[in-house]
């Protein structure tokens, strides 16, 4: 099963789940699949930046991607492949193919500044991996300080046929949704699909733009799901309830840095995975910290039962 | 009246309210101190980075800082006297306290990096503008990328007895808070008053580790006024329902480069300024975008009148 | 007298002379293009960033540039006119013009990064000022963090006629001249003029690229000037031989932030400025650096007997 | 045999020879140590950042310490082992040490901006790889982004007894040398190896304000060996002399991004290496780069015969 510019929905940013010496929880990345179906996906992204990709070793990753498209029940699992040389993004991409991938993601890597230069890099990744393999381009400008212009996109997406989707992770981003969606309208862009990240910060606003889902790894996956649903449907004010009694946590979420100890920890109270621990090196929670957190999710409990209920 | 460590409550980050043709629109800073005032204003902070403050020359910048001082009822003005240069920073420094203001906020230059750098930075920067001001710390890593850690600010106010506040922006910051309180129940650092920004977005937990009150521009001030009463009255549960009903706007407004636009638009909207021209290079908001502001006007009605209700 | 296209040999950037009490010190401000015509120099350019230019107050800018125009015996004075906001911009860039000056340099603004974003202020920036005055984009990516490649260079160029120069400052920067001069050949750009800076650090292949001089403000400008005319003769040899009698002291001078103190302290000893104070904040030497110059200046007067040389 | 802190000479900082198709060259690895024991190399340092250590694959970078280890006559042999995460560089660090390796160097990430960040950072990787491996800290904002104090660098000396060297390539350094040995001096800091790197570009005063000597990677390691006796035997003039007829051609290479093309092809020129390929991403040199590199060398070979003496 391949990627296409037809997916849609919710794919989770799977966080890696360790034991706390570091050593991977591979129990736990079931029960992360287990959950994630239960929630709604419709596919799942790993090894991304959340996942703390960088930290594993290559025969790590591949244990990881494989056992992902194992377990997601057929749905479509994207391989992060983002490397700082091409020859191992090409081994981890044509491998994770070879496993029942459906699809790869790269992201730029965070020297490239001008447009010829990312344009440039995306023309010699794909020639890396082969022309083959359905890729996702990450558009993270907060994080990896590249930043693509709808045009820049539109000319990777014309000039590689393989190129199927969008991670849109921009902030501020919704104009340019809006701009690509107007690109195929007016028939200069093939349609792709875009999922959106930076945490869901503004996925009520995003599906409205024009949006196809979510990608990213907020701890409720079964909210994202459901407004992407709602919007679909043309339920306008139902999806923007359920968002906004979501919104104090997820805020709380995405800060930078912590953000993933939130995530994590939010993660095993809820029993998708067993630690919240990362690998170093990494970041943890205060006691005040995890209170926080805690009176949020008893708040959030008021509108929205599941989130106290700890799955059996 | 001087600024002391004792200031709490909130402090507007005032905009400068221009004619659509880019002149100085006097008129409106009248009405905005009236609107500041009735909103429970305990004081204002002019010429700051939303203040388009590095637009204005040096002549119209004194003058918008003595209309403030004059205008403010005796609540006491802090002047935004961030400079390239100290010669200019001085200038504006001593005139605004010789026309009534209460004291001055300073921001590091951007090109520092280390803490010693920093700490001479304010060296300087106090022995040119004079011991006998009473200044603030403008710590705001995310736009100005100087990164303070507490134990440089500690050493900013243990050198400087002029030093009376930390305009605290860092993100993620809770857990700064909480290390200068610490500082200061150990002894090792003496009382500062903290006021937060970052637009408000976490000004819900930053009153219970400690902060004094919010200096933030949010276009409703009447909303961070009341959470700072709250939290300081118990009210948790309170402050945080107030808070989250204003969270979809406010987080809509923290988006960089377009919040000045959405903030003016706003505060428009809402009869504060006449208008929501900025000088250029400035932002400005699509069709959609005001479309979606104002379906976050409307939402947020339900829970807060004040949100629809144009001052007469 | 308008800056054309056609603009070459040495245009040094003008240091601004202060008195160590940090006030203009105009006498020098006279010796210096005495030196500067002396030296060679085709033109001059100041207020830019090493002229220390953000530290200036708007009215002792405009007073430089008049009394450059005044003291220039006629040669071109370019006006370094870069502002955070285009009211300043234009003010002194259209002030500037009314005082003699032959054109104005506008750097990008920290923030831009994509091309479009750069394309886009070059539209506000020359609207602002307006379409009648000579203009020269500063390509400094070192120091400004904005990456132009040779295709938005172009694209500034073809879309304003008044645009008449690059100042070419890019590191590396030898591959960027030759496109350019190529786009020029191939029919697609129209000729400019291109002149170098990066303190020269490249000035002997630049020329054979195809720059048409310096300006840049090496605290030897007679060798600037004498690599460009020898360059232009044809003798290749000769300008490697007296530009790397040079390299020594040059790539002393180059140091990022120190740069200017080098500089200042080698002017006055060659008499062309009366103290090497900076403005604050500003860098100084150490005792040690001062030794390390002058020994350096010890040296290259063996090869180049002006080294030594106080002119009376 | 362990690193200490009397080490003192040339480490080149070796690149990694491939072949045109991108597999690693392994005899090009034996000239290249032959080479180098020739030039006067006191010790070698592989997998820096020139040695495009992220483009290599685990077992590769293991293998290549290896081969070091086996082939460099006893003389000490620094691995660098800086990676995003502790996992990897524990295990790079441990297992080349288990092989033979002299120590290890490791750059700070990029992400780190404070002081206590830095700190912690040095702590944790420590505590990872283990007290008892002799480590070089390398400081490289230029690359890196990360400033260093020399405070900073003192505490990292004083918390680790395992640190022995460090790898300065401060930019501009002058001034640290100088500020380290007077810790020494006055007894704050044990003492360290200090060897310099940019290339090069200021050894010749490097070693007069206190370096140990050089650690770079220049494609003449003979000339920096020589420089490094002629300083230490007090013939100042004669370093001097020998630095500054190579300066012309040092100052190319040590261009930004294209250096490295620079390096590997006068490398190969003379013999070292058999092709100056790079691993993709890499860069390359124009046929006019080619030619002023060959023009520079032809030069230099006027002042030193072994600029155009290609090794039989």
């Amino acid at each position: 099963m391949r990627l296409t510019a037809d997916a849609s929905g919710l794919y989770p940013i799977a966080p890696t789940p360790f034991h706390p010496d570091g050593r991977l929880d591979e129990a736990s990345l079931d029960t992360l699949m287990e959950r994630y179906i239960a929630a709604g996906a419709t596919g799942v992204t790993v090894l991304g930046i959340m996942g703390e990709a960088p930290k594993l070793e290559p025969d790590e990753s591949l244990n990881i991607a494989a056992r992902f498209t194992k377990g997601m029940a057929g749905l479509p699992v994207i391989v992060g492949v983002s490397a700082p040389g091409f020859a191992a993004m090409r081994w981890l991409a044509r491998n994770s193919m070879d496993k029942g991938a459906a699809g790869v993601m790269i992201a730029p890597i965070p020297s490239l500044r001008t447009d010829d230069q990312i344009l440039n890099y995306y023309r010699q990744a794909i020639e890396a991996i082969g022309t083959d393999i359905p890729f996702v381009i990450q558009d993270y400008p907060l994080t990896l300080s590249v930043q693509m212009t709808p045009k820049v996109i539109r000319q990777i997406v014309e000039e590689h046929p393989s190129c199927v989707m969008l991670k849109h992770e921009d902030w501020p981003g919704l104009e340019k949704i809006s701009t690509l969606r107007g690109f195929q309208k007016e028939g200069s862009m093939r349609p792709i699909s875009i999922l959106t990240g930076n945490g869901g910060m503004f996925l009520d606003f995003e599906m409205e733009r024009g949006a196809d889902g979510a990608m990213t790894g907020y701890a409720f996956p079964e909210m994202l799901a459901d407004v992407v649903k709602l919007q679909k449907a043309g339920k306008r004010d139902e999806a923007h309830d359920l968002f906004d009694a979501h919104l104090p946590l997820l805020r709380y979420e995405q800060q930078q840095g912590v953000g993933l100890a939130v995530r994590k920890y939010v993660l095993m109270k809820r029993g998708f995975i067993a630690s919240d621990a990362q690998r170093k090196p990494g970041s943890a929670l205060t006691a005040a910290a995890r209170a926080e957190v805690d009176y949020l999710l008893a708040r959030l409990a008021k509108h929205d039962s599941r989130a106290l209920a700890k799955a059996a």
